[in-house]
C-alpha cells in the first residue's frame, strides 16, 4: 500500500490538493489486488483476467447531490456506502458475484479532501466485504453538485442468470425485508435534520434510507439454486418493479395491498395509511428484490429465505391478463406510478 | 429496433420526457446486439460473454459541462462524440480493442430531449465505427451541469497490452499527430464563440479540441505487434503524460523543445511562441500517443506509422536520471506541468 499523502487529509479541498494528489489518496486506501488484476488504479485504464467459464454482468449507478442525498443529512460515509450499494444491488438482481469496480467522481472544489477520505473509506469497506475489487476510475471538478458515478461488473454460470424476463403466469411474487422505509427515513431527515434518530424502527428506516445493505447473498443463492424465474431489485420502488418485470415477461401481475411487508419505521414516522401504502409502493430506493416464484421452485426459494435469514414475504402473482392490479380487501384499482427521479416524485413529505 | 417513443424527438425537455421515455428513446437508437451480448439494455444490468483467451481492458472517464464543454460552442453532437472519444483514447493507449460501453447521463430537467438524441446519435456513431456496442447505463436528472460518464471495455491478448510502465532508459519518445490543436482550438471558440471558423489549420484546430479523433487503430496495431514498450495518450497534456510515463517507468525524460510538431492551428491562432509551446506542452485534450520506442523495434513502429497513415514525430528519449528536461536549443530548463482539470489550468487564452 502506498502511504497516504502527507498534509492531505486534514486542511485542503479537493481544489488545493489538485487531480493528482487525491488519486495517490485514492491509491493509498485501496488494499492490494488479487493476482487476476494485471493492471490496476493509475494507468490508461486497469486489466483484469477474465473469469473462465463465467458469464459478465455489468451495471452503472450514479448518485447525485440535490437529487439522490443532500449533504445536509448525509454524511459523508452514507454518500459513499450508498453509491456503491446502488450498485451492488443491482448485481444482486441478476444473481451475479461482485468482480471489478470503477469510480467516477465529480467533486465541487472547495469539498474538503478529509471529506473524500470518509467517503473513499465507507466505499471500500463496503466493497472488501463483498469482495468487489477498485480498479480504476477518474476524479474531475464539478462546478455544481457531488456526484458518484460507479460501475460494477460481476460473474455468472450461464443459465444461473436471473433476469427480468424470465416470469410465467401463475408464478408468485415475493419482495425480500420490509417497504416503504427509505421513503418514510429521508421524510424523517427531511424534518429533522442530522439529528440522530431515536433507536427502534425509526432509527432502523432512517439507516435503510441511508445505508442499504444490497440483497447480494440472496440473489446470488437464488440465481445458483433457480430458485427463481424473474428478479429486479426495488430502486425505483415496488410498483415500477412490478411494472417492469412483468412486461419485460409479457405478463401483468396482481398485487395484494393487504400483504405489502411494511416496515415499522414507515408505519411510525408517516401515520396516514395512505401515505404508509404510497411510501410502499411508490416511495423508492428500498432496494430489497422482487422475485418471481414458480409453484415447482417455492421449496428451493424458502430454503434461500432460511439460509440468507433474509424475511420474504408473498405480495401477489404474475398472470396472463396484461391488467396491473392492485387488490385491496374489497375493491381493485390499477397499480400506481414507481418514483421518477426526474420529477419531485412521490417520496412523501413528513 | 424499437420505434422512437412518438412525440419525443421534437418539443419537450428531458425532465418533461421522463427517465421511461429516455430510456425507451436510447433503445430506439442502438443497432442491435451482436449474438454474445446475452442481455442488453433494459434489465437491472448487462450481460455478455467475455472473450476467450483474452485480457479485458475497462476504464471510465466523464466530461462535465463547464470543466470539459461548453454549451454555448460545444453543440450536442460534439459533446457525445467527445465523451466517448475520451474513453477510446484510454483504450487506444493500452492496446485494446473496445467492446461494450456502459453511458451514465446527468442531465438539466430543461435541457430539449431533441439535443439528447443529437448527442446519443453522434456517440452511437462513433462507437459503431469502432465496433463498440452500447450495453446499459443509467439516466439521472443533476440539478447542476450536464455531465457524460462513460465506462467502456475493450480485450487485448496477453502481452500485448501497452501500460505506462514498461518503458527503458534509451528508449525514444515518439507522439502521434500534431500538439496544442485543442488549447489554440478551445482559445479560439472563446473568443468568436460558435461561429465556423476559416478552413484551413484553425478549423482543423477547432474541430480536434470538439471532436478528437482516438487513436485506437495505432495503438492497437503497435500493442499487437509489440512494437512499443510503454504507451499513454495526452488527456492532461504532453508534458504530464511524460512525467507518468517516465514516472511509471522508474526512469527520467529529455524533450527536445524545437522537435515537437505543433499544430498550424496553434501557430496560427495563438502566435506567441511561448504560448504555443505552452499549449503543446500543457495545454491538454491533444488525445495523441505518447509511446516509448526501443531501438530493435523501429523498424517496427514506423511499420505502425505507415498502416496507419498516422504521422509520428520522435521528441526525446527516456534517461537513466530521473529528471524531467525540457531541452532547448542552447538552454536545459525542467518540463512545466500539466493541465489540471480542478483548477483553472493553464489553457491559454486568445
Amino acid at each position: 500500500m502506498t502511504e497516504i499523502p502527507k498534509n492531505l487529509t486534514v486542511g485542503p479541498s479537493v481544489g488545493e490538493a489538485g487531480e493528482h494528489r487525491l488519486i495517490a489518496l485514492i491509491r493509498s486506501l485501496v488494499p492490494p489486488a488479487p493476482p487476476w488484476v494485471s493492471v490496476g488504479i493509475g494507468d490508461d485504464a486497469a486489466v483484469v483476467e477474465p473469469e473462465r467459464n463465467k458469464l459478465e454482468v455489468l451495471t452503472t449507478d450514479v448518485i447525485v447531490e440535490g437529487v439522490h442525498f443532500d449533504r445536509a443529512f448525509c454524511d459523508p460515509e452514507a454518500i459513499g456506502f450508498k453509491a456503491l450499494a446502488v450498485n451492488l444491488s443491482d448485481l444482486a438482481a441478476m444473481g451475479a458475484a461482485p468482480r471489478v469496480a470503477l469510480l467516477s467522481l465529480g467533486l465541487p472544489a472547495a469539498w474538503p479532501v478529509a471529506d473524500l477520505e470518509r467517503l473513499l473509506r465507507a466505499l471500500l469497506a463496503l466493497a472488501t466485504r463483498h469482495k468487489l475489487v477498485l480498479v480504476g476510475g477518474n476524479i474531475t471538478r464539478s462546478p455544481g453538485p457531488l456526484f458518484v458515478d460507479l460501475t460494477v461488473t460481476g460473474t455468472c454460470k450461464r443459465r444461473r442468470i436471473l433476469t427480468r424476463a424470465g416470469g410465467r403466469a401463475g408464478d408468485a411474487l415475493y419482495v425480500t425485508g420490509a417497504l416503504g422505509a427509505a421513503a418514510a427515513g429521508l421524510a424523517w431527515l427531511k424534518l429533522h435534520g442530522p439529528a440522530a434518530p431515536p433507536e427502534g424502527p425509526v432509527r432502523d428506516a432512517v439507516e435503510r434510507f441511508l445505508r442499504p445493505e444490497p440483497r447480494l447473498r440472496f440473489g446470488v443463492i437464488a440465481g445458483r439454486t433457480q430458485a427463481a424465474s424473474a428478479c429486479m431489485d426495488l430502486s425505483d420502488g415496488l410498483a415500477d418493479a412490478v411494472r417492469q418485470l412483468a412486461g419485460a415477461s409479457g405478463l401483468g401481475a396482481t398485487l395484494e395491498a393487504g400483504a405489502l411487508p411494511i416496515h415499522p419505521g414507515a408505519t411510525e414516522i408517516l401515520g396516514e395509511p395512505s401515505q404508509i401504502l404510497g411510501a410502499a409502493l411508490s416511495g423508492g430506493e428500498d432496494y430489497e428484490l422482487l422475485l418471481a416464484v414458480p409453484r415447482r421452485r417455492l421449496r428451493r426459494f424458502l430454503a434461500v429465505h432460511r439460509l440468507t435469514k433474509l424475511p420474504v414475504t408473498r405480495i401477489g402473482v404474475l398472470t396472463a391478463e396484461p391488467d396491473l392490479v392492485l387488490q385491496h380487501e374489497n375493491r381493485q384499482e390499477p397499480l400506481p406510478a414507481g418514483f421518477e427521479h426526474f420529477g419531485e416524485g412521490p417520496v412523501p413529505r413528513a
